[in-house]
């Protein structure tokens, strides 16, 4: 950044967001209704005349619409978006109500604005230019929210909500755009978006925060570990995360053994990510004592490192070796790469996505442009090579080593969308009309919430006063007040 | 209430529930095994004749039984019922125990009794008069436990386990009536409950809140608010419902499309309502700071609103519009009325259940009766129309304009069983005989509960004295002990 | 055990894990891989030669894949193990890292063992001698890892990481051989283990506890209750054990009826067991006040003791008798027998394991006994008694009384395989080589886990000194640090 400018970018911080917040949230949703509204109708089998769509198709049963393919997979994907990461981000100690608080916002506007752009690309009625959605299009929105809550990972503690809010918009489009790009121009395959998502999502999010580095945010320095509780409450986004990512993989496979083969595969990957996290962890450590910060993330690497492979015939030995590898790496990188990255790169990356996603996105899209190319009839069958890879239609003559190639290719257009989207993106978050806080202000909710009183001058006062409180009749029950004692 | 019975009605609490609470529970739960005993089977779905039935109906696969239908829906409703409603009723400081701890007990109560009543009404085998239960019954079941749970939000805080276990009983009695009426009598819609369980629930806790009033509610006032960690277990309850209301809605709609649309018209309210409840909330707050009760509990307003539309043609814009709207009034209900109805009302709604589920129901309500008023065969298709309504039978002649009018009635029902109900139950819950607390001691778990000691004095004194306290060898490993030093 | 020896088993204790730890993990994760690639393929549900497979067996649909069966079953179990019991073993003040985290550890270890060893008895190809998994497998590997985590309850607080990995090694292998000899030689039922996974894991985890029973644990009692907080997470674990035990019990049960009727009886005994829970609860204690560790476990019991006999017709009203005398049952144990047990037998069982797995699982294998030995065609029709009990090839002859005969054989099994199995493990880990913590250092994460500093001391001191803080440039994003200030 030249310094001509610098005296209008650093100008006092003012995180009042009182103005910007509500403008934005309500033109957004406006915006949505009117574009939802020209756009977005049912598809065929979320539409009432699915009776006469069966009748037409010979469909026999109920059973066989998508919804009872994929709702139970959607539900998880869902507890992923918002329990999951909404939890992860809760480690902080004094930053519990941002870290889900924010998620959940960001999501909620996001899947919205995901329904929107990945219908234009993938689901347009070409009769009369609607948006048809069914259950598959909202496991993709869900999908699209994870880029960006991916990014938020890296920002988290330093950026304001309305900052998040446009990452989230240019997020959104830019995952679009590259997804269209990897998924039908090069046909690439990417069911648990080790590409499409990790890779693009972390990197959209490591840029930015380069952008915006703060070579002061040690004046923050209090706020920006954990407590014990807190520790406890991003165990709860971690477990659901590494619970449900089977379904995540699975979600939007192939019907069948597709769907049966991804869950499988994801499942060993991550349980091996568990043991290398948990030895690299104590093997680092004064005494062998264990990290909490690696349990939290790098056990969670064999997932995003299946995104690729998981519907392919990896085996189930090969999924063991991406999770083993995945947790060494992960954990490797927790250790070393992210303290070298905030001190030489000047990347300030909050919870590690360079080690969680970056990384094993990158090897997720690796190891499926290998798994891909060494695809063969013997090992697939002539049809199961057919439907897993989808060589129809115009790619029907497509070979698994080109399809190889095409997959590697489609890693680097993650990379490159990730990278000079985050950069622009960055750019525009600089403006210092966002209402981010000042340096000595991150990592702290009391900027954006209204944060009770704390806990320990709770419980001793209050047994011996209970008798004397009496006088203060202006109590309404749903606020936090004020106590009288210090 | 006329002054004549004051001095009986207001005599010294006693809080000990050492007699009525394990009578109650033996007692009622001893009926119920008598009861089932008599009366409770399971259906053909269930029964090991399933087989024998399969053949009988040409039915080809085992996936055609039901449970494959509902199954996963069921269990994300289960959820709701107890980690949803549970965890949102942590909130206060010292009343964690009690609002997840007597969620569960009434929960787990009234599921039992509402199988009976709802089986009497909607399940009797009309041969040898026993209630076939299957998986839609135990749904259904949730379901009208969600009544109760709702009045427990209003009085939360307030009242003995024991008094509610007397409103889930009456609760649970009114529900199965009210149900009938509305859904066979007037045979209106109401897949999600938004007139049947909220609207009825709502102001059944209202009422019985206004009967039970507490002028001197304040002298609890230091235990009425929340701490930062009690804040967090509450978003586990937020984010749970708010995930899994698709499911609710979806979770007894028509096989098919139903259940599809449903979801999908869910899941867009509750986005829509998250983006209008951030931005009343900062818009209404010095310095734009956000409220946890706002978004812990408004943007549910979304999922309560589409009840009973979910299921129609409302159309991907229309259920944005409704959460648009429904997240707008629930937070202004919480920064406006709430504090109204305490003050001029003598309403102490402990959850603010007004703002989350009676206006919202309501307007669910409201908006069905519109919706259906205004289907027709070109939006539908004919087949559509009729599944969607269930226009067969007596009802084969019903036009859409009909139904509205049967919804409309439908609504004013709710709201009378609601009201009527709540009164003669408040006023039973009245008797001094339940074991409720005294103003002063509301909001506090250790009236009902041993409670440990508190977090703040253990850990430095441990780090210490760690190597002085062998001489204390009476120690139970289960037990919570009382420390030495204060 | 012989005072000769005393003085090699009780030298100093060294919690050292920083070699034994990762060699571990390292070791069996790469012996895991090995193996895997030797013997474990996809069946031809999860393989790509699925649709060769279709067109073979003539099935018309990909709605048939046993995926679709079996999978919402699998996610709620899996759910179970790993936030279930991990967050139920979280309720100890100081012990929630390794409640949680150890918990983790251990399952995502112990399934791959199980898929191995269960895969040896069950799933093995006679042509090439290659294990072939798809979702049952996987199902069953959670069920197998649950025998070993019930164990970990008796001896949580007491043993190192290393430990539970050598316990779960062990535990994995003696459970395959018991639940093969139960469920394949005795052709004895137990979809959901009260037998198998209760029994067992029970007896073994208390009998290792009586071989490492700690005279002077004692010293560690400052850490062995919970605080309020630590109680609430502690419900988290409590509440998705309890909604998800329905999927527990039917996940392997027969399609159709079988998974249908396991859910229900399994949902009804569970609500049966929460009043009689509250009950007695209520009734021990001075004043009624409610102990939290017996709503914590004992509301659980209805599940456990359903485990047999859930897929039989034992009758709605039946299950609700069996979940109101577990209820009873457990809560009674967690009020006498526990202690009696500690001070008389010498056994600490720190979660009451006894209580909530061995009792109940005892009894739901009687119970399963006399259900299948009462069973007759006229209840469960011709076809239905014999996919109930499978009475088919071998077992075609196998009349009801008989096969009561061989359930009850098959309790027996679990229970000298629990005993005899724990006693040999019990010896292995008490030799001096585990890194296990000294007597008066149980209970502490701080021995294993890197603990951040404690919550009180920081908020009041941050709002004050906030701009003091400056001068410390040296912050790594991701560490938690110590301050400065006490």
């Amino acid at each position: 950044m030249g310094n001509c400018c610098r005296s209008f970018w650093c100008g006092e911080k003012n995180p009042n967001v009182r103005v910007s917040l509500p403008a934005v949230c309500f033109v957004w949703q406006i915006a949505m209704i009117i574009l939802f509204g020209l756009f977005v109708r049912y598809n065929e089998e979320s539409d009432a005349h699915w009776s006469d769509y069966k009748h037409q198709k010979n469909i026999t049963s109920d059973i066989e619409n998508d919804f009872y393919y994929r709702y139970p997979s959607f539900q998880d994907v869902h507890v992923m978006i918002f329990v999951g990461f909404g939890f992860l981000m809760t480690f902080l100690k004094r930053y519990s109500f941002s870290g889900v608080g924010f998620n959940f916002l960001i999501a909620a506007f996001g899947l919205q604005w995901a329904l929107l752009m990945q219908g234009w690309f993938h689901s347009l009625d070409p009769v009369n230019g609607t948006i048809k959605i069914g259950v598959e299009n909202i496991i993709n929105a869900d999908f699209c929210v994870a880029g960006c809550l991916i990014a938020y990972g890296a920002l988290l503690g330093k950026v304001s909500p309305v900052q998040l809010m446009v990452l989230t918009l240019f997020g959104v489009t830019l995952f679009a755009v590259e997804e269209y790009i990897i998924l039908d121009v090069l046909h690439a395959r990417d069911a648990g978006g080790s590409m499409v998502i990790h890779t693009f999502g972390a990197y959209y999010g490591l840029t930015i925060s380069w952008i915006l580095y703060r070579p002061k945010l040690s004046q923050s320095k209090l706020l920006s570990g954990s407590v014990y509780h807190s520790d406890v409450f991003a165990m709860i986004g971690t477990l659901f995360l590494w619970m449900f990512w089977p379904s995540f993989n699975s979600a939007i496979a192939d019907h069948g053994d597709g769907q049966h083969r991804a869950a499988i595969n994801t499942y060993l990957a991550l349980a091996s990510s568990v043991l290398t996290t948990f030895a690299i962890s104590s093997l680092s450590a004064k005494k062998g004592k264990l990290d909490m910060v690696h349990i939290q993330n790098a056990t969670l690497a064999g997932g995003v490192a299946m995104g690729t492979a998981a519907e392919f015939m990896i085996t189930p030995y090969g999924s063991l070796i991406v999770g083993f590898c995945c947790g060494i790496l992960s954990t490797f990188g927790y250790l070393v790469i992210t303290p070298f990255m905030e001190k030489y790169l000047k990347i300030q990356d909050t919870c590690g996505i360079h080690n969680l996603h970056a990384m094993p996105g990158v090897l997720g899209g690796v190891i499926g442009a290998i798994t891909a190319a060494t695809a063969s009839e013997g090992v697939y069958g002539h049809e199961g090579l057919i439907n897993t890879f989808d060589f129809e239609g115009d790619f029907a003559k497509r070979s698994p080593s080109m399809q190889g190639g095409f997959q590697a290719a489609g890693l680097c257009v993650a990379l490159v969308f990730g990278i000079v989207g985050g950069a622009v993106v960055g750019l525009i978050l600089r403006l210092p009309l966002w209402g981010d806080p000042s340096d000595d202000n991150c990592f702290d909710d009391e900027v954006y919430w209204e944060v009770p009183e704390d806990e320990e001058s709770i419980p001793p006062i209050l047994e011996y006063n209970n008798h004397m409180v009496g006088k203060h009749p202006d109590m309404t029950s749903d606020s936090n007040f004020t106590m009288d004692q210090s």
